[in-house]
């Protein structure tokens, strides 16, 4: 296969691969959601009796990037080992036990001509994934498209091609076994750059909807160069304020692990904002255990004012994603201030008010447009799984089709059946 | 405002218009459903209050643009009489009575750990509508657009600006009445094409979703050209299939109907699909029912062999949208056939079939791939309107967030309510 890519030109490549999906998609639109689920299975099954043959690819993938001299986090990322390769397969299963997203009665309503009105729930049809080097993305995303009746295309990081290649090998094999086209999963098999561009210029006949995974210099591209529609997520710019109302211990619990828990996901609070009035009774506690738990605090003068050590916050600060032990922290005057704050300097992503105040609570959560808005819980939440939603592909932070979590609802769309007794219109 | 257009550059003027709307949004969608309804009715009330004014201002366009040359149907568009006015004022009051789209409840659940979780409905945010030469798609439009809480952005056919300056006027004072920003609805007042061009490559900032309302060039330009997503519809390419249960009597009614009752809206029949188990019982009494309602044939042979007259279609005529008293018509061996054609020539908007064998329905419902499916009903029923959702913006045949008529509902996104006690994720 990747011979074929070597002696063809993108475009025909890509066109091909663009029209086998789209063939695919539509029978597997037609699938069960027992035939999908047996596919998931198997996938899973092959990868754990492929686990070997998956580590030895992944080596190769492994000499390479460090050849290249990739950083380490880099290179944890492309890393598989037994885990990691063991929860790829527990995933697959994991949403093979979600519940059937496709077909389901949105709405229902009967008209007074007698016509019976259904929204059904269908899938999207070709999903373009474009993703950077974690492996798992091509078992985790292919798993979710498949699970929602939509083909998927995969663009996966030049570094991690040999791992890719033998896990959508497993995809291809497991769908063969399940009884449906295994032309549904595609992997673009070459590194050539231009294979992207393709994907995103060139073919709206054949995808539907792109997703990119990976750091903001991919997801922006994908944003600016692409003429198919795209579901993605720019920046976790995400707040925590902490009204004045708030129970100090509870906003020191909320803060800590909203910035602490884990660091590098997008739903991590990159910025503190706490009231004036709360300012001398409740920041202080909150700063001792951010520092307390190695957290670095930059801060405005009268943050710094307040606590020792505390690093001074420039501008860029409040626009800034960290994905680290840092944390920027502002004093506002009231819930008006910070409000403002978060549309102004936020990416509307994950914002919580911490506030024992319900008027205040409710001001925030109706007010703050971010997808996701919580009042007295830990932005670290904002995740497909903790919603309850099982597995997702991502956290959307543009405003249509999806806002939040992407799970496996969020990959359909729906149609409108019609069902009546000869009505003509008037 | 028109000086305004002439002495500054597109960009600047363009990049004003879109920040004041995105300030406006910002408090628009925080408005009450009453204050929204009333701004519709004093739009409505001060439609009909200067009736006299628009329709001056729309004598104007119409004088330019018959020395311009433009066609009869085109005037024809143009063209605002006392009963297009008042369609306009009902119009706004009808939007004004539809249930409030913004704060629905869409999902509501709580998780084991007690976070109480809201999937809430939200306005888009700005919506940008470029459309042709109808004013009447001002208020439509904008109404729509501020009944769903959203700020827009209008464009409308350089033709009809004068016509459009006046009804503007209405929108502005009436937002101002109701006491909500009138920077919520923006006109485009220039008719310079680089606007457009601007609005679809360099808005993406201030312009959430793009709505393009017109003929085929302007829908093909939006969706090759924006780089901000596009709710839209390119053709109508509908199907009635006639499949060999199908009731004589019925099949013959629907199909005239869907042909003939309005050639020239997108849900109207282009071809027609008959079994041939049906083609000597059904299909003459179907072609002659066309005939006599003044409709002209185009067909295969077998047609051709079977009614007279019937001129030879041609491989093109598969893929026509007539919008004129024309269908194409083509006998079938059976229901895989016509769902073959339908998704093969089809441009996924509305199809239906007449069918008195319900697994055949079922089959045909499942089966094609199109916003809108019927069984026993014309097509003509693809229409807001019809299906009860008040007033549509258009129906979509794209494949994301929203699919067959746009109405209030569809200008609406969700954003996630999650309302904790303390929690902190694990």
């Amino acid at each position: 296969m990747t011979e074929k890519s070597d002696c063809m030109q993108i475009p025909q490549m890509m066109d091909a691969l663009g029209a086998a999906a789209r063939t695919a998609a539509a029978q597997l639109a037609l699938s069960s959601n027992a035939e999908r689920n047996a596919t998931l299975q198997s996938v899973a099954k092959l990868i754990r009796r492929r686990s070997e043959h998956i580590q030895a690819a992944n080596q190769d993938d492994m000499r390479s990037a460090t050849q290249k001299g990739l950083g380490a986090a880099m290179l944890d990322r492309l890393a598989l080992d037994d885990a990691r390769i063991e929860a790829m397969a527990t995933g697959l299963e994991a949403i093979a036990r979600l519940p059937d997203p496709v077909g389901r009665i949105l709405a229902a309503w009967e008209r007074p001509n007698g016509l019976q009105i259904q929204r059904v729930a269908v899938p999207l049809g070709v999903i373009g994934i474009i993703y950077e080097s974690r492996p798992n993305v091509t078992a985790d995303a292919a798993g979710l498209c498949l699970k929602s009746g939509n083909a998927v295309i995969l663009r996966g990081g030049s570094e991690s091609l040999r791992s890719n290649q033998v896990i959508y090998q497993c995809l291809h094999d497991g769908l063969s076994q399940a009884g449906i086209d295994p032309a549904a999963v595609q992997l673009v098999q070459t590194s050539d750059r231009d294979a992207v561009g393709y994907m995103l210029a060139s073919m709206a006949g054949s995808i539907d909807v792109l997703i990119p995974r990976g750091g903001k210099g991919l997801v922006k591209r994908v944003q600016e160069e692409a003429r198919i529609p795209v579901i993605g997520h720019l920046d976790g710019i995400c707040h925590v304020y902490v009204h004045a109302s708030a129970d100090a211990a509870m906003a020191a619990d909320i803060v800590v692990n909203a910035k602490m828990r884990r660091t590098g996901i997008c739903g991590a609070a990159e910025t503190l904002l706490v009231d004036r009035a709360a300012a001398t009774g409740i920041l202080p506690k909150i700063l001792a255990a951010l520092t307390d738990a190695g957290c670095t605090i930059k801060g405005d003068e009268d943050v710094q004012a307040l606590f020792s050590p505390v690093e001074p916050a420039s501008e860029e600060d409040w626009s800034t994603e960290y994905l680290d032990a840092v944390i920027s922290c502002r004093i506002v005057d009231d819930i008006d201030q910070a409000i403002w704050h978060i549309g102004h300097y936020g990416s509307g992503h994950t914002e919580s008010i911490v506030a024992g105040d319900a008027e205040a609570a409710a001001k925030f959560l109706a007010e703050v447009d971010s997808a996701i808005v919580l009042h007295n819980a830990s932005t670290q939440f904002a995740d497909g799984g903790e919603f309850g939603m099982g597995a997702e592909i991502g956290i959307a932070t543009g405003r249509i089709h999806a806002r939040g979590p992407v799970g496996a609802e969020q990959l359909t769309i729906y149609k409108y059946v019609v069902r009546g007794s000869g009505q003509v219109r008037p």
